[in-house]
């Protein structure tokens, strides 16, 4: 029988997390405890600065066949260590929400996980807490505002910003509030986020230090007045508290992989109306402490790989030294047009049709992107040679090797052979570019993105997003990166287009700018922003047996 | 210039809390770090057992002129620590709302405060965290539940369970949801309350350990089925997944005074629906490591004792052996009527017509509840002589001794006299007693309250209250305690009825069963589960300066 998640991350020697911080030259001061297995960074009092080499890890377009791009990283992770590299983990924390609902847990799978995995499933430090009391800090704030007199003239109709909850909570995607008596605000039409989707949780990944992170809530626009004025959340005077709120949440969380070596894991911004990368302030600080940083952006490469670079680097100076595109043969196949149930038999007639999904992949991130790449395959049983030589002829082709790796299995052990690719490619010249430029225009960037990375031909604008792009433009917004909102399951923007979709014209149906973390977001279609819970949930397995300990969480 | 309790606190020097551990005899293993200067006790580990004395302090009916209850008790284990005793301090903490309304920070003052006030005022170890997502988590069920089919027939014009948010929001104390689309939801009329309001705060302050919380939990009656049955949340298979959030959140939090004496902060049910003391858990651990509690409970003592002693005592069997009851002369001269700004002026007439308020107080204390009390003035400049001798006078014939504190300037050197009475109440002989039997009928329980704590002559009940005490005694539930919902602002429920009426009558408006807690709470009027923020917001002050340090935090 195969081991639950669980099972193996429990079974886990863990080291007390002291150590794991003197492993990286970390002395006490630097950082605080938060139980024997999970510390904070005091990044400032890090004296180290090893610049250490990132790697990002990306994927082809999802499929309801799985990836595993975390766990690429947590096995990529423990694999240069293994070859005696110097290497940190930089990931995303996981949200509540979906732990309850259909996803379960986001810390890995198999031997290649990060530990205490329950802790980091649940509440972890209190990151997502803190940003959710913040988000509703500033709520309250503005329909008090409004409640006391309006002197800002806010028009209610036009608040932007939401109420969150960590939790994945239907009910409350589309409420009237303020109802009952004049005592209980002021009526209006409203709704609720998970948090994850919150600005701030963009802003807390985009920021540099507490400095940055003030200005840049204050630079949040809540909504319009009467006269259409942006109102920000510095015109409410709201941001010291909501900073005071974040003090901690700042600070990066420091834990371990499965073979004791460190991990960063910290922020967790929506993949999909925000750049879906975990915080610049970890990235750098694992840059200081080690000499690779392997990390990851939300989603297949179209849009993890392509905000990682146009968002989160062109903020930070950060750039990628090497590109680990996943994939697994059996996605292929899905991309390929075989359904899931048929994913076990030799097809490489669906293998060949659903190839170009991944060669887009690795051409954006050679051509587009300029970056050296390695096709890390995770295997499986099932998986031929025929289809395995395939898969690296055509790669191969493009001067880009093909590793497979089996650390779902076999942990570390088994991603030497990318750790070493990866070695080698980050040693190598590095044509790094955006997307686009800056100084475009809103629709010039948007026009980038769609021709050069997802292969389409043209793109077509709703009234409603000419006219807020006429609006941005005037108030000054148009110099920002654009953070596409679109669907994970194809390159285009229709989902049920799977492969490489060519000739495809994407709809931007709304335009949406989030000044506070520093883009402008394009929607292609409706975003969902508040999930919910499926008729079986994974809530109902999750317990806590007589021992005190938590069972049922995958 | 008078220093804020901030400025008091940032310049502490504080006692790394491994040391603040070490104190009271806890090893490494019996304790979890969270940052330098809070640790989360693992109960179940402690060896010691030296069955401490508790001791209760309470107040009168609280006025504008602010009464010191948190602060005397601070001071007061301050000053037993300074007298050679072993004591430890039990408290609630605070909600994050107030610190950003009215209210601000509850941490204690002056010299006699815990720290660090930022974290503990701030998130803390994230306990209120943990029980707004369990409380959430809930929530979601119930909808999700009604929206997949509704197999159990909740009928959702009856749900009573409400969602949460730790923040002053009018604007969700009443909304409908469910709106918009079908895949929305059902639409409804909800409401949300402050965290600190929900059933969940009291069940974890009212657990014994954590399947204790469990099974507690699973008791929660969400609503009504459309035949008039109780729903509960283990009918909805909730209570596993709460319990694996509130994992965390049910260990006591140890910090400590400004004197590096050790206390123990956990829980704050809402004093008015629930019981509004510490939880049971860190009461009783605080009993096993120190010879001497000091613990609160929250407003006067017509609810705060009466509730402590009639649901948190006889839950736990906690049994206190001195009580403290805290005035001020200036808070008993309102109570005769004089208005806040003449408080400075002696007034012999107005403390005459004021001091029954403290004399009922005490009357409860030493008659109904049969315990030894003192009663603890906080000094004020503007006290005379004439004014103190007049309390001492009227209360030494009842056996109760004044004394003057001063702990709020002195820290506490200011409490060694409270402290020594107190040593010396707590070593005779006690007749504790409860208000009224379990066994009494839930209308001669609330009769017992109101005539012999509050000196009320008769209780009137409201149809709708009728009839939820005929079904709830039909359920089975005649038996719980009463947890009287009432204003604090007077022993009546008339909150303008000041010092001692009587000859008055007690309208129950509404009746609720609390089943997870195990209470039943009998409503005078509407009680604001939900507050909402002032004009002149506390969170505007609130900021974080250049260094990082918290500054505007009152």
């Amino acid at each position: 029988m195969v081991k639950t998640d669980i099972k193996i991350a429990q079974e886990a020697t863990m080291l007390p997390v002291t150590k794991v911080a003197e492993k990286i030259g970390l002395d006490e001061d630097q950082f605080e405890l938060y139980g024997k297995y999970k510390a904070k960074i005091e990044v400032e009092k890090i004296t180290a600065d090893k610049k250490g080499k990132v790697i990002l890890v990306t994927a082809i377009t999802p499929t309801p066949a799985g990836e595993g791009k975390t766990t690429t990283v947590v096995g990529l992770g423990d694999a240069l260590n293994r070859i005696g590299k110097d290497a940190i983990i930089a990931l995303r924390e996981p949200s509540l929400g979906p732990v309850f609902g259909i996803k379960g847990g986001a810390a890995g799978g198999g031997y290649a996980q990060v530990v205490p995995m329950e802790d980091i499933n649940l509440h972890f430090t209190g990151d997502f807490h803190a940003i959710g009391a913040a988000n509703n800090l500033l709520a309250a704030i503005i329909d008090n505002h409004i409640f006391q007199g309006n002197e800002l003239g806010i028009d209610n109709r036009r608040i932007t910003w939401k109420r969150v909850v960590d939790m994945n909570d239907r009910q409350l995607r589309h409420v009237v509030d303020g109802l009952g008596a004049r005592v209980n605000g002021v009526p209006r039409e409203d709704g609720f986020e998970i948090t994850v989707a919150s600005e701030i949780m963009a802003i807390l990944c985009l920021s540099n230090d507490i400095e940055n992170l003030k200005t840049n809530l204050g630079n949040i626009i809540i909504g319009y007045t009467y006269d259409n004025q942006p109102v920000t959340a510095r015109e409410l005077n709201a941001q010291g508290a909501m900073t005071a709120l974040l003090k901690e949440a700042i600070k990066p969380n420091l834990v371990q992989t499965l073979e004791n070596n460190p991990a960063l894991i910290h922020g967790g911004p929506f993949a999909n109306i925000a750049h879906g990368c975990n915080s610049v302030i970890a990235t750098n600080a694992a840059r200081k402490l080690a000499d690779y940083v392997v990390t990851e952006g939300g989603f297949g490469a179209d849009l993890g790989a392509e905000k990682f670079i146009d968002i989160k680097c062109r903020k930070s100076g950060i750039r990628p030294s090497a590109v680990v595109v996943v994939a697994t043969v059996r996605a292929l196949k899905m991309h390929g047009g075989v359904p899931k149930n048929q994913l076990g038999d030799e097809n490489i007639a669906a293998l060949t049709a659903g190839l170009p999904n991944l060669l887009k992949h690795i051409e954006n991130t050679t051509t587009v992107f300029g970056l050296p790449t390695v096709v890390a395959i995770n295997k499986f049983p099932t998986d031929t040679d025929a289809e395995l030589d395939l898969v690296k002829k055509e790669c191969q082709k493009r001067n880009v090797n093909v590793v497979l790796s089996d650390v779902w299995a076999n942990g570390g052990a088994g991603g030497e052979e990318l750790a070493k690719e990866v070695v080698r490619l980050s040693e190598q010249e590095n044509h790094f570019s955006f997307a686009y430029p800056d100084e475009l225009s809103i629709k010039e960037k948007i026009s980038a993105i769609v021709e050069k990375v997802y292969g389409g031909s043209a793109v077509r604008y709703d009234p409603i997003a000419e006219r807020e792009i006429t609006k941005l433009e005037k108030l000054g917004f148009g110099h920002l990166p654009i953070c596409m909102a679109k669907t994970q399951y194809s390159l285009s923007d229709d989902q049920t287009k799977l492969g490489r979709p060519t000739d495809f014209t994407i709809t931007i149906s709304n335009i949406k700018i989030s000044a506070g973390a520093g883009f402008i977001v394009a929607y292609t279609g409706t975003v969902m922003t508040m999930p919910g819970l499926p008729k079986k949930a994974a809530y109902e397995k999750i317990d806590v047996d007589s021992d005190g300990k938590i069972v049922g969480l995958f």
